[in-house]
This record gives C-alpha cells, sequence and structure tokens, in this order.
C-alpha cells in the first residue's frame, strides 16, 4: 500500500535539487502542452535500485522513437538517481523520472531551433517488499483500452490508463485489464498474466503493449527456475477460467490477483506459481 | 504564418498574471504527468475574440467527459479572457487556455482528496486574416491516425497529431490528414473537407473526431448561403480526385488546400467554394 511521504521531499528539475513546491516547469513546457515526453518508475529496495539497468535501456528507446535528445548523460543520470536515495533517505520506494522534449513557444511540430529537454524527478516512499496486498491479492475488472497505437513507447499520454484506473477504483479493484478485440492487452500501469495448467500465458511483446521491466525480468526468474512462459494474446473468458493470475510493474513486483470482474480465480487465494515468482523476485530485488 | 510576439508575453497561472519566464506549474501537475488535462484556443481579430461562446460550451462538454472541475466561474474565464487580449496589446492571434486536474501525489487515479484544478493561458500574436497560406493554399500529407477512442474531448492527448505535424512539415507540407481504415480522419490540428461537385463533403461527429467550433461556424455558413454539406466519411481517394480541399480551424479558419500527397487538387489553386467560405466567415469574425 502507498504511504504519503514525509514532506517536504526534495525533487530533481533540471539539475537542481528543490524542496517539492518549488518543483516546476514552464507552463510552455511540451510535456505539458502535448504529452511529449517520457518517464520511467525504478523501485528501491534496502536502498538500492532494482533493475535499474533496464530501465535506462528502455529510457533509451523511448527517447530515440520519438527523436528525443538525452537530456544529459547516462552518468549524470546515475547520479542523480543515487542523489534522490540520499537526499530523500530513502529506503524503499520509487524513483519516477520524466524527461520532455524541453519548452517552446507552442507549435504542434517539433521545435525548429531544438531546445534543452526537461528532465524532472520525485520519489514516493512506499513498502513494495511487505505491500500486505501481495499476501491478499488484488482484484481487477476489465475495462476497455482507448489508448494510442504505440504503447511500446513509455509515454506520459495516459489519460486512456488514468480513466481505466478509476474506474477500477470505483468498483473496488486495485487495477483494471484492458481489453481490445476480445483479448487483454495489459493492466492500466502493469503487465497481465494469467496461470493455466502450469504454464504462464501473457501476451507477446508488440506495438500494443509496454515491453515491462520487471516483466523481462520475470522471464527470466522463471526460465531459471524452469516454469514456461507462453507469449499469446488470452481473452477475457480465458482469464476468469485460469488457474491463477497475476500482474508485474516495476512498483509492485509480481502481485497475485484473486479476481477479474467478481470472478474468483484460483479460489480467491494467491497461487503457487505466482507465489513462487514473487519470491524469486524479490530475493533478486535484494530484499 | 507564424510571428513571433515580442517578449515578454504576459501569461496567466492560477489567478495571477506573470511575465511568460515566470510561468510555471508543478512537476505534479496532472496535465504534464498524465495528459489528464483540456484545452480550448480562442481566435482574435481585431482585438476581439472569435466564436468565443462556443469554445468555452466545448470546453464544459470536456470537463464533463472527463469528470474535471471548472477552474473558476465562467465570468471570471470571461474576464481572464478580456485581460489577456488587453494585457498583451492583441489586436489578431489566438489565446491559448488548459485547465487541468490539478497537482496531487501521482496515483493514475484521480486524487482522493479534492484539488484545485489548474488554468494557464498565453497568447500568441499571428496573422490570421491575412494569412498568406489563405492566398496559395496549403499542402497536406496523409499519415496514420495513430491517436486514442476519445478524440471527442479536447485533450492535450496530442502526441499523435505532433508526430503527424512533423511528419507533414518534413516533407513540405503544412498540415497532416490522419487515416483510419483508408478513411480521413482529420487534420492533426484541424477539421477536413472535400468539395465534389459543389458538395462539400466531411466526416461526421463521433468519438473519432473533434468537434471543430469552426466546423461549427462553417455549418451555419454554409447553409445560410445554400451550399450542401454532406456529412460521411471520405477515402484518401476520393481526396485526390476532389474538385476543391480545404481545413478549418479557429487560428485557420477556413484554409484551401492545393495538394495532397504531392498530388495536385483543382489545378493547384484554391477554388471557387472554399474562397467563398472563407470570406464569410472573415466577414463574420469582424475581419
Amino acid at each position: 500500500m502507498k504511504e504519503l511521504q514525509r514532506m517536504p521531499r526534495t525533487v530533481f528539475v533540471n539539475g537542481e535539487y528543490l524542496p517539492e513546491d518549488q518543483g516546476k516547469v514552464s507552463i510552455f513546457d511540451r510535456g505539458f502542452l502535448f504529452a511529449d515526453g517520457v518517464y520511467e518508475v525504478s523501485a528501491v529496495v534496502n536502498a538500492r535500485l532494482v533493475d535499474y539497468p533496464a530501465h535506462m535501456e528502455r529510457l533509451g528507446r523511448s527517447l530515440s522513437e520519438l527523436r528525443m535528445e538525452w537530456p544529459c548523460t547516462r552518468a549524470e543520470l546515475d547520479t542523480m538517481h543515487q542523489e534522490m536515495i540520499h537526499r530523500n533517505d530513502l529506503t524503499e520506494g520509487i524513483i519516477y523520472m520524466q524527461v520532455t522534449r524541453g519548452s517552446a513557444d507552442r507549435t504542434f511540430n517539433f521545435p525548429k531551433v531544438p531546445v534543452k529537454p526537461t528532465l524532472i524527478a520525485f520519489t514516493q516512499a512506499m513498502s513494495l517488499v511487505d505491500n500486505p496486498n501481495a499476501v491478499t491479492g488484488v482484484k481487477v475488472v476489465t475495462t476497455p483500452d482507448l489508448r494510442w497505437a504505440r504503447r511500446d513507447i513509455k509515454t506520459v499520454m495516459l489519460l486512456a490508463p488514468v480513466l481505466g484506473k478509476q474506474a477500477a477504483y470505483e468498483q473496488g479493484a486495485q487495477e483494471g485489464w484492458m481489453v481490445e478485440d476480445g483479448f487483454v492487452t495489459e493492466g492500466t500501469s502493469s503487465n497481465a498474466y494469467i496461470v493455466k495448467d502450469g504454464k504462464v500465458i501473457t501476451r507477446g511483446l508488440s506495438n500494443e503493449i509496454l515491453a515491462g521491466c520487471t516483466r523481462r525480468a520475470l522471464f527470466r526468474l522463471a526460465r531459471e527456475e524452469g516454469v514456461e512462459i507462453v507469449e499469446r494474446k488470452f481473452t477475457v473468458e480465458e482469464a476468469y477460467a485460469a488457474d491463477e493470475a497475476f500482474l508485474t510493474s516495476a512498483s509492485q513486483f509480481v502481485m497475485p490477483i484473486v479476481e477479474i470482474d467478481g470472478k474468483r480465480i484460483g479460489g480467491g487465494q494467491p497461487g503457487p506459481v505466482v507465489r513462487k515468482l514473487r519470491a524469486l523476485f524479490l530475493q533478486e530485488a535484494g530484499a
């Protein structure tokens, strides 16, 4: 569960470490005006980053796909992440970072004179390892996938997931599984999995979903453990009939799902496959 | 053509009029983090707003569809628009205004404790009436429509149009016509029309396009003038074979198109129907 951090946090804005109430960007920032920005969320456990190189690799791909410049060197980004942990005394939680195409007079086309990208970051303290949701499992509801066509890029084009998450909350669920043409694409802020006959089933990578860093780590851990993962689309009906279901995300790691649209999955208890995979992930994360 | 305004402009941020370099929002603003915001652009001609009530009506619908609060009263918004004209000595150009769900600790779901919406505005001085593009006509290229499913809401979920406009610019065109399933939806920042046998053809309203305020004004002017408008989808091939083509937007009014994907439309000159409709619009705008 999320815990609000003691105020004020120290945030990062374009090279400066500032009290959070001074963390501001221009109203002309293209992130604010056009959703012309990308982001990453890295988990922190025991004051150490989890799976950080994968997040930076994905950031590079996001920037490249949108022809955006890196806001600074990779070494400077690394230092910034370490400073954010240090200055916020963050032992467990997440570091959020966002890069936008910068501030310029408003035109839909890219600024004709190159502008410096905006880089901001902030922390959120949370209990990730001893998340009580992991004991009980979470509920999800399905919701239409309203998103744009480039979900493989981790942009701030997030209003559709926002509406899906809100719809889930209002139905007493913790996550929304987005559905397109009858098939689950992914969660509003997580990747989606079912388990049937001991095999993990999850949608393959394409423009239709985000290539989750935790998803990638899970694949490796599952392979090492001899758990088979089948990459294919699955329907909502298959999900209802699954033995187990779960989600992965940087801040939730591997999270059991015990109910989908009010239908109990696996008797309403986290199943053996997801419990095993979560334990493996926690071990690797240094929990 | 756009002219950069003499610096510094006076911008509006949450009740304050500020020099533009002081116009800032929190890095926690949901407009910046989630594209959780809506906007309107109103034209100004001879220091008077054009079609302003229609923009405020649409703003109300956008806010309502997203269950966002009005940031202030309609009367306060009216005053703000007038102040922005006055303080920026704006005789011709646009007023851009944006409302977001406000600043809160980052969660995909709406903030549990209601927060005050963010309201910002700025001006851009431009030659709208004597826009030289209206004399020569503009070129458009087609580009895939990558947008989300709620294009009827005027949100800042604009990265797909940004990429489409940039692609158009790089091909020497001034606008991109977005195409879905072989049919033109609309321009990246305008509605799309063709003329065939004296009839104007444009896509009907749905979730798939924005209900343009200028589009609505055009419908009324065309009806008064006895020009028939047929609301239906049209294909890219139909557009290539059209007698005329044009676009409408708040800042471009009614703008002739003389080339689509390198193919000349109507002999490469603005045609009689679009010239008539632009003249009617300018007359009504008080040009």
